[in-house]
């Protein structure tokens, strides 16, 4: 059986804007948005508006090749040098999310390659679009690669949001499940909720219930007992960023469902392109974990969950060491054993 | 340096009521609320306007005196009878902890051993109020012998709320930071939300904040992140029923950190008076985990955060098997080793 399925769109390039969902506002209200600056490109990263790692880089790189498209530079020194401060600041909105750097990086490489003005201000803007429909195919692969490691009725556990409204289309980690879909394999997916944010509640949740996947919402501290009664099979999640040897930096409370999967022999997968495993970085070790406001800790919603002037810390990452994860699912296959050598393969 | 300490007390007796601290409320407002009827003790379990262990059997112990108080039965035998159907109905409201139980049979059996209605009814008073009492001083001596425990300027984790509030005084895992305080060590606590009903952000933050006690609030999902990064020495955790093999329920979350302290060699203890220790219960296995609402997960502060009609999981408890703690703490004593043994001796 082939289920056809439709797909939420999370960024969509008008040519003189780029239509954004509104994360932030799901799932009462299905909202977009228009960026037409490098700052409402920045604010819309920083807020939150659009996350999940490859469609961060997919807005940035429509973002520069927007800013690159009204900018009145009269020489291609000058254009190239304002670039350079533009992607600086748009790179500047989420250190720990490489997919961000990588885009931008590839922009701004394209555009060193061009000779005149207009043909950089053309190639900026073929260059986003491209990294959009390439993010599309990459999915595709990562989820047919995903599913290939899950059971027939498989019991799945998974963080955060890394569906299709986190990329261009399918999601890394949950493109396994809609690939199961499409094949008539009936999963069942846990999410958690994914504190501070509520990613997994908000996002998750709702993206596989809009695509019929069976779905039961659990908040974050459920997961050992869950693991433990529910017959889990696997518990897949996406990444931020993979360093060379394989140490992973992912949503806070992916570290903590690595150690839970270990401790009761389940495999644990990181589900990522290839444009998230970050060559130059040597270890887990070598990663910068962005701390972010106390509010989203003691507000929800607008609403005070926590005693005024109470001490906060928000760690938005967390870093799960090579030994934890079972193997990397990429578009490029299934990736197991010495990752330091095998990650080097892939490029 | 001794500092004498300012307690909020949760449970009041008042002869014709009993004055509650409705938690349900903190930290925005303290206000108490007056139960007058076995209906109202009842609604207040299941509502948490009560919760703690040893103060949910405080409250039941004051609500079935409370209730034989007002009775017109007119023989010995009929107001036993209804007086055991009552203790069964206020039993009902939490299933899982077993101090509830606990404090209602021993009621129970002091009015068996009655003969007269006025005797059953002035005994119940006074055996309600000596089990709050004796929680007092067993907090006290349950706090000492943890403290024994921590290192000068110790970096503690805890879960859920264990402190005065969720007892008659000084609280079970709270305890320990209380006398430190009173002592001059200053320690660190990092205090999980404890998702769904956030006792830790809206309790325990709250209660060590008001004790001058320095305290750091995370989510759930941050807690291996923070063992793996902040020098935490101990997680200080509570019971809400101790089996036989020292297998342990307590709220969702506690299991999964057990494993998570195994897995940074961070010793993980359990505190917990005499009372929540159920000799009767084999292992964990036997302790029936209590499900509550779907709204529980879904909903905060009456306001959605996942999407209509999704399934949620919301198992109240999990269960620590008694090879992941380190020790246990009661009134008696720092109890290591066989548990099926020791805790045995204890009575």
């Amino acid at each position: 059986m082939t289920v056809k399925q439709d797909f939420i769109k999370p960024v969509i390039w008008e040519g003189e804007s780029i239509k954004l969902l509104n994360q932030q506002k799901l799932p009462g209200s299905v909202e977009y948005i228009f960026l037409t600056t490098a700052e409402d490109v920045w604010d819309a990263i920083v807020e939150l508006k659009v996350r999940g790692a490859p469609a961060i880089g997919i807005t940035a790189a429509y973002g520069l090749a927007l800013w690159a498209k009204n900018s009145e530079a009269e020489t291609t020194e000058e254009l190239l040098q304002s670039l350079k401060k533009t992607a600086d600041y748009l790179n500047s909105a989420r250190p720990t999310a490489v997919n961000l750097a990588w885009a931008l990086h590839r922009l701004v490489r394209v555009a060193e390659q061009q000779s005149t003005i207009p043909s950089i201000k053309g190639k900026l803007e073929l260059e986003a679009i491209a990294i959009q429909r390439e993010d599309e195919e990459t999915c595709r692969l990562i989820g047919e690669n995903g599913y290939s490691l899950l059971p027939e009725g498989a019991n799945v556990l998974t963080h955060c949001n890394t569906g299709a409204i986190a990329t261009s289309k399918y999601g890394t980690a949950l493109g396994a499940f809609y690939i199961a879909k499409e094949r008539g394999n009936e999963i069942h997916v846990y999410a958690t909720e994914t504190r501070p944010v509520l990613q997994g509640a908000r996002l998750t949740a709702w993206e596989l219930q809009q695509a019929d996947i069976d779905v039961t919402l659990i908040t974050d501290n459920m997961a050992a007992h869950v693991l433990k009664t529910k017959n889990i099979d696997a518990i897949i999640v996406g990444a931020d960023r993979i360093t060379a040897n394989g140490d992973t930096a992912n949503k806070i409370g992916t570290y903590g469902l690595a150690l839970l999967a270990k401790a009761h022999d389940i495999p644990f997968y990181i589900a990522a392109p290839l444009s998230t495993i970050d060559l130059d970085t040597a270890t887990g070790e070598d990663i910068v974990i962005e701390e972010r406001k106390a509010e989203e800790v003691t507000h929800l919603g607008g609403q005070r969950i926590a005693p005024e002037g109470v001490q906060v810390f928000n760690p938005s990452f967390d870093v799960t060491p090579n030994e934890l994860i079972t193997a990397i699912i990429t578009e490029k296959g299934v990736i197991r054993g010495d990752y330091q050598q095998e990650l080097q393969k892939l490029f």
